[in-house]
């Protein structure tokens, strides 16, 4: 049996990472960046060292800042972008796509499958298969062409659109990745995006400790004090009872992280204290970090927006995504995921499930 | 001529330094406490210690936690708690006012006096005057009577209800205190307070890091970078706006700080880092602290609800209530001072002008 050959779209800290994992575990993989500077390095070496679980030089096929040449006749395209660069991505890659090949967005962040599906359907001279995961399935840094997983996650969720797609995407996937679990479909892998409650509220509310010491505090350990940890709580209620009215049975930040690390505690506070894998990490170095430009319009924003569509109150998740927009001079309403971008207005909770799922609109014919 | 006696309501950092003030300045003080504990010390004493522009011993006539004792008999009632307490002390002392007598809010945060007046004017049998300032004006601490001025204020503002008795307020106060100037009406008193935009929010965007260092960093020239700046900025344009529509007005935040400390800059960052006076200033040791507890109800509360009935959109300030509420799981929206719990709801600008200004409704006839 040929083994299906990998693009990974993002030599970020991810993308880099996944390729170099990807080629020593015997796959064809090809780098795409749309900036060629971070490309030169790794170009310079012909791969990327993996120093992790792994270690040793993964071989890149293709490195390349050339949309086309990255995913022309591979038959898996990882994106490890920022979710708030889904939408252009999509629209580079359309002119290129074959039937048969399969996207998967690690992660989709929140409804990411569904804004690149209104993209990818505009093609319908093909039949390409999108998808997304829950998280992403490495805790990692790269640099200029070396690359260090710290951890694989033991479990991680896919789903895709059509919905009955998600196991044959999976199993393709367990060829390289056994952690990848189906989910029902992409309402659960987004709206259980935990980076929608860890990444901007805490960033937010250390805003000036970032600024004045470069992120130079323990991230979750210092940055998540109980006050914090009290609206990070508040969030997660709105976020599970959003996924509540879409018909998914969310995880709660608390459990997530007993699931995950097997962390004890009585609330979230307590929970994060106990978790061994937040130690030692750094908060991000200046605001203008994923947590806050990717997070903010792409987790918080089509929760709240799709929330007040069914009904559901996001006081305060939409007063985090009011400061965040003042304090980076942006609109994140309007560049965020909201319902009307995602052709989700005014449908209703079945209506946004089956739009989910890819149950075509039945034709009533009187 | 007689000089006026005092009381002085609250022996915190700002009673204890007013009362050992006023003394030293040859007026009769008596000085009340809610909790006796904080009297112990001063009533061992017979009087507070000060450090300051004046040194010396300061005799206080009555120290004492019995507000009728307190106040009885004085022409000056002046009020040093925080703003969350002044609806309570107002109820305290209904029953011994006289005729004749002064209250003064220093300062009244966001339309204390009006606050105060309602409930004063339950007594219909007396005619006493409510005025407040618009800031306080020490910068002290004391501590177990010992107080310590650090600054006198240059200018602070002072309005009465009704506003043609704010001269005659200003005249005696003036004995004492040459500082107070006259003010048009409480609502630009109300609306100038300063704490709004200092208080609340820096100390909400610096959260985990008060609760993890015990606010061991520079609150002003650390807690306010660039971008919480830019959030205060926002914040002082929606107090701005508010203030606009009552026809007051208001002092910007940069131009205060222009005002108060000639500190120069294009915007609020780098103003805050001229002002010499924020040097070594610390942050609250805990977030159970007044820039929360009092700011957010009796300043940010009124601003915002007020605005909502004149339909000045009020997204930051509300942001800020709603994390605040959050975090000390408390509703400050119902705690603080609401247009409804001023008597003000559906009222008009000139409506409420009128009311700030103690214009008696004329009765038409026809």
């Amino acid at each position: 049996m040929k083994l299906p050959s990998f693009a990974v779209i993002g030599a970020g800290n991810g993308g880099q990472a996944m390729a170099a994992h990807l080629s020593l575990m015997g796959f064809s993989v090809n780098l795409y960046n749309r900036t060629y500077e971070k490309l030169i390095q790794i170009l310079n070496n012909g791969g990327i060292y993996l120093e992790g679980p792994t270690n040793g030089f993964g071989e890149i096929n293709k490195i390349t800042d050339d949309i086309e040449e990255a995913i022309s006749n591979v038959d898996i395209i990882m994106v490890t972008i920022p979710a708030s660069g889904h939408s252009d991505i999509a629209y580079e890659m359309l002119p290129y796509l074959k039937s048969g090949q399969i996207i998967v967005l690690n992660p989709g962040r929140t409804f990411g499958a569904i804004e690149f599906y209104n993209i990818i359907i505009k093609r319908n001279d093909i039949d390409v298969t999108i998808s997304e995961t829950d998280t992403f399935i490495y805790a990692c840094r790269s640099n200029n062409g070396v690359a260090k997983i710290y951890r694989i996650k033991d479990v991680v969720s896919l789903a895709a659109i059509p919905s009955w797609r998600t196991n044959y995407v999976v199993n393709l996937l367990n060829l390289a990745y056994t952690q990848i679990i189906p989910a029902e479909n992409v309402l659960v892998t987004s709206l259980n995006n935990i980076g929608s409650i860890f990444h901007p509220t805490p960033t937010l509310l250390n805003s000036a400790r970032i600024e004045t010491t470069d992120g130079n505090f323990q991230y979750y350990l210092e940055g998540i004090s109980p006050s914090v940890a009290k609206i990070l709580e508040r969030i997660d209620k709105e976020r599970i009872a959003v996924a509540h009215a879409l018909g998914v049975n969310a995880v709660t930040a608390l459990d997530w992280l007993k699931e995950t690390y097997g962390s004890h505690g009585d609330n979230l506070y307590e929970a994060i204290q106990d978790t061994d894998a937040y130690r030692g990490l750094s908060a991000p170095k200046t605001l203008e970090c994923r947590y806050i430009f990717e997070d903010v319009p792409m987790s918080l924003v089509p929760i709240s927006s799709i929330g007040k569509q069914l009904g559901i109150p996001t006081h305060t998740i939409d007063s985090v995504i009011h400061l965040a927009s003042c304090m980076h001079e942006k609109n994140y309403w309007k560049i965020g995921r909201t319902a009307q971008k995602l052709g989700l207005e005014g449908k209703s909770a079945d209506e946004i499930r089956n739009i989910a799922c890819g149950v075509k609109e039945e034709i009533t014919v009187a």
